[in-house]
């Protein structure tokens, strides 16, 4: 086990020395594995949300009033599912994966296995880490989250949330791996779908929560490499082959 | 996989389902795993510790010089590794399980693989569950506590330590797992020496570390169930064979 251990560590390094000498590629391979460096954001909406906290009745009133989505009445139309920004888009499921790449810039990668290379891991909360993850013919939303939900005490939160409905969410199940210096911390879940709201999974801490301490045992020269892996379950594996 | 932690939940049912019915029997076996109930001690050193912060200094160094330690010079014994008790006990590291058996009232429980079922997770903080595991020729420290690191917000840190030598301690690996509602929270490291301070593993947070919200979803009947499994490195599996 130990022994199994140390070679993933050795993986690891090999990750770090290949994104040392080739940072102007943003993805790349090392050991068979395909990494993705995914560079962080500052949240805007979570801080655009605090401060609309702090505002009066009255301007809250009249910045609803010109709020787009008063005209809209489709119930199939879903809002933008950008967790950094307070988007006034809405549109259909399908069109979801073209306005957050086109929109929000955010990037796309295929494989059933990636790494997810988190960098600038110490740059202050409010701040995320974002990519949508295409395999077995979908798409998956992929947030690392660095938030203060005890001031003063900043945690990571990350989670996968399937682009689609909670039905289709149910066929999958997503493992998110950190393993580094002799110690592996896996979680694995049911993804929750778009629809359902990020901050609330978040604040429910329906996912994985690192302290700052942990999350820097598991770090190299400040940037955290998760392995991500999504399996469906039997019952989709059955549906696939009807 | 979905399939695979169902079934596992399916397990943990069984484990309360026959908990429920055997309350009387503190250890017994569910679908061929061994299951150790562990109630909750109240951590008296740790609020002692923390009472003792609020002494003034002279009744500070007049405990100090009742301290017994200082009339023991003897390198090779080392202190009481008891989690739970201010214990002034010193002695050769090979009857410290002997200790902590007799004068602390800890169980020992034997088996590569056990289930460690800790009740009344809502007691409050500092709050200690511990038993000693005996497997591969070693004795392990296995230490739940709930502990209030940023006051208002207790946290439950759980942690494996053998009773020997930091030497001895890198030939093994633990595994701690949660498995529950289709989630599945698994931590792997390698055990620290009793010799060193638990108060200190802790407080580095260089364990499995649980926020309360997330203890609950783990969490059933308000007993939290955790598997262990300890596994030996090569190196010392091939000294085993010489």
């Amino acid at each position: 086990m130990l022994f199994f251990t140390q070679c993933f560590g050795a993986v690891l390094d090999l990750i770090h020395l290949r994104f040392q000498h080739y940072k102007a590629k943003r993805v790349f391979s090392a050991a068979g594995q395909l990494v993705c460096v995914v560079n962080p954001t500052h949240n805007l909406k979570y801080v655009s949300n605090r401060h609309a906290v702090g505002q009066t009745s009255t301007e809250q009133s009249s910045l609803h009033s010109h709020h787009p989505h008063e005209t809209v009445h489709d119930p199939q139309l879903i809002p933008c599912t950008c967790p950094l920004f307070s988007c006034q888009w809405k549109g259909h499921v399908e069109v979801v994966v073209s306005h957050l790449r086109q929109t929000h810039r955010i990037n796309i990668l295929h494989g059933a296995e990636i790494v997810f290379l988190a960098t600038d891991m110490h740059l202050p909360a409010p701040t995320d880490w974002i990519i949508i993850h295409s395999c077995l013919g979908h798409h998956f939303l992929l947030v690392l989250r660095k938030q203060e939900k005890y001031e003063g005490h900043p945690q990571f939160f990350a989670t996968m949330m399937l682009i689609g409905t909670p039905t289709q969410a149910d066929n999958f199940t997503y493992r998110l791996e950190l393993n580094r210096n002799q110690r592996r911390l896996k979680w694995e879940a049911t993804p929750r779908s778009v629809l359902e709201c990020i901050d609330s999974v978040i604040s429910d801490g329906d996912c994985l929560v690192l302290n700052t301490s942990l999350a820097q045992l598991f770090s190299d020269n400040g940037s955290l490499a998760i392995g991500i892996a999504i399996t469906a379950s039997k019952v989709h594996a059955a549906e696939a082959e009807i």
